[in-house]
């Protein structure tokens, strides 16, 4: 007998312990922990209070609440606040031109190309650098954007409504891969297309959509692709297929011309990532429901805009904690490297902020393929993200973990107390503008942001 | 110190030793085992040579190399060899009216009226009764059919081609849900929508298959599906949307009347289990390409009439071994239970026969709330499958096992020699003919055909 026997240790952090207790006959449970950040001891001893955690039940409970719709398709400056000409929306926390990523760069000159507010790309970029035109977050006007995250007053846009919540969000509709605008490009070709899709497939859309009998449940749509392999933000196969099959007998109805149908339907058929754009407006809608929480250390948003990642939390308002963005640890397309990648951009993130995404790894083992790892990775990592959230959902769940509900509610505190990063997974923009995707892969937040979120709640 | 201390054991079977082992400081690895099938071990003696292993190589490698692309939708009758008048292709191995459970003869029934061989349910029952009919297995005519598997000279069958094998096999198309002909209903609404199947619905997808640029490749499409949660015998949503998202762009071009195509696509798109038909046809072209390999044991079919199980051997031609049909274990429809279903039924196991369906459970996690158990259980069986099959496929892969292949090629010879039966999974039809489907669940074949077929092979 050993002396161990029958003893149970749950080993914290440093191995060393762990394998010298297994050499002596231990048994052993590794526990992923780290001390918490630096500094951080005050503001969390502050914010260890039966208030903090009643504030973030109600908050998670607007979460749950909600029950993202397809409420149609409008156009961006009859639906968004204050978006005159001359006013872009953007991925991530407030940036000026100064300081922007060159795809971000790049989606601007492509949407002032598109409104008519500049004679070529050089003027474009003269007109910006000059400061003639103004600059917004995508999230301070109800919307979100992938990567560059541009939106101009001429863009279609999806209306997701979150009808418990009374609130709604925008996204606009996804262009597709290869050249495009949220990655930076703004040839001629895009242009064009981004014109198309407000001439054609927008209309086509809106009329299919008005054929169904209800407004597309998008929560039960994003349950069902959970449990077929998608995580919603790097991976919408399953969701897109399910899109398309629903709008299919309406599109088969609608009063366009013949060839046009065909094209939107072959449009979205040919792009797996299409429905990404719905997701994530349907977790705007649903992150929103929890914001303006007195005390609540739940984050509502999270977002990149190639140079600073932001985060809100539900307890602190309007203000931005942020963070340098970072580079993408991923697998790059043939003749891209490290070297070519922008830092991380887009509001895509808000997939995360509710639970999808990387931090739903488990119920999309394929992606691993795309961004690194292995499917066992991807069930360790969703497993860890319990660790940083509040509450787990009641509407998605993870077959690869017996049907647990993804984790819902990112509590700041808990990020900080842990050391334990949302998992984010991301596409890779190339750091020049018009060029577009380069790779895929997993990205940290910066630990500062979570950091100064965490001070600014407690001394609220 | 224990003596036991640096000794790992494997423990095979029984439960006793591996307790007190542990209970004495040892490391125990449980390995699921039962001794050989009483009666089985000369057979097995002689069956363990390298020509058996050499042959199992061969016909697995048939499988592996099959490729099936759908290759349209024709008449039976103009496609299946003998296939007059007054014959009816059936599920399962051989069987004659007098011993054919409900749903089978409720199926023939139908297809009697469809057919225009009988005035009413009771003249078709005489004449069936009177010898007036002929019955042949599906599977000796190149064909499969889920549940009761009935097809006469009339109806529509996909055609799937194996280039690589150049063979073919054929399928019905699948009805939907509630009351239908395979589930052994025959009343007015359902020859109706067998008659539509054969006006519309099959000259619509004839139509949309020949606008498409190439054969719809089925083996890609299967692959895809297995990384969205479907294992293709009772889980076809992911390919069932997959399928209609290929045929969209084509379906929108058909020139049919455009209510029959809206007609079409609704009926499509209302039943997950579309698909199954094509993945049956893909699994019997599969299976068949192993056929005929003289000395293998894997089995190249499994399939059931509601009486009798019945398997047949790469190494042993044409013949059947056979056992009563299994009492499926599984969860029942409101208002039905285990005294209401029928024995095992359909030639549908050609899945599981070629690795997907119960085999695949794994892939599958949401298929438990059909059929019972846990997303862990479904692991646990398509890890345990991998101890009676010969191979792991190419193709098809498994996300939750780290995209593993699923088995491929069951080996008569390991069933018997571990005890461990295929894991089928399985709709349960009302015993009576004409109600339909009462379930889901899991069922064993019995031994007694892979014991049989064992012998035979040793003896050939």
């Amino acid at each position: 007998m050993s002396l161990l026997d029958g003893v149970r240790v749950a080993n914290a952090g440093i191995e060393l312990f762990a394998t010298e207790l297994e050499a002596q006959g231990g048994s052993v449970t590794r526990v992923d922990w780290r001390p918490p950040v630096p500094g951080s001891e005050a503001a969390l001893a502050r914010l260890a209070t039966a208030s903090t955690a009643e504030a973030n039940e109600r908050a998670t409970a607007r979460m749950q609440a909600a029950h993202p719709r397809l409420g149609g398709i409008g156009i961006a400056r009859e639906l968004i606040e204050d978006l005159e000409p001359g006013t872009f929306l953007h991925a991530g926390p407030p940036i000026e031109w100064p300081d922007m990523a060159g795809p971000l760069r790049g989606a601007i000159i492509g949407a002032a190309l598109l409104e008519n507010l500049a004679d070529d790309p050089e003027d474009a970029a003269k007109k910006a650098a000059a400061g003639e035109f103004r600059f917004v977050p995508c999230h301070e006007r109800g919307a979100v954007g992938p990567m560059a995250g541009v939106v101009s007053p001429s863009m279609p846009v999806w209306i997701v409504d979150n009808e418990p919540g009374g609130n709604r969000a925008f996204c606009t509709l996804n262009e597709g891969l290869g050249k495009v605008l949220r990655y930076g490009a703004y040839d001629a070709g895009v242009i064009e297309r981004l014109r198309w899709m407000s001439a054609v497939l927008a209309p086509v859309l809106t009329s299919a959509l008005e054929i169904l009998a209800e407004p597309l449940d998008l929560r039960a749509m994003i349950a069902h692709a959970l449990q077929m392999g998608d995580e919603l933000h790097n991976r919408n196969r399953a969701a897109t297929s399910l899109l398309l099959r629903t709008l299919l007998p309406a599109l088969l109805q609608v009063d366009h011309p013949r060839s046009d149908v065909v094209d939107a339907t072959q449009f979205i058929s040919s792009n797996d990532h299409f429905f990404l754009n719905l997701a994530m407006a349907s977790a705007k809608a649903t992150a929103d429901a929890a914001a303006g929480t007195r005390g609540s250390s739940v984050v509502v948003c999270m977002a990149r805009n190639g140079t600073d990642f932001g985060l809100r939390l539900s307890g602190t308002g309007d203000r931005w904690f942020t963070g340098p963005a970072g580079i993408v640890d991923g697998l790059y397309l043939p003749g891209f490297g490290p070297e070519d990648a922008s830092p991380d951009i887009g509001d895509s993130t808000i997939t995360e902020t509710c639970g999808l995404g990387g931090m739903a790894m488990a119920a999309a083992p394929a992606i691993v393929r795309f961004v690194g790892g292995t499917p066992s990775d991807a069930i360790a990592t969703t497993n860890r993200m319990y660790e940083i959230t509040w509450d787990e959902s009641d509407h998605y769940q993870v077959p690869a973990l017996d049907l647990r509900g993804t984790p819902l509610g990112i509590d700041c505190r808990e990020v900080v107390h842990t050391g334990i990063l949302p998992a984010v997974n991301t596409g890779i923009a190339h750091k020049d503008p018009g060029v577009g995707q380069v790779g895929a892969g997993l990205v940290d937040p910066p630990m500062a942001a979570f950091l100064k979120a965490t001070e600014a709640l407690a001394t609220a």
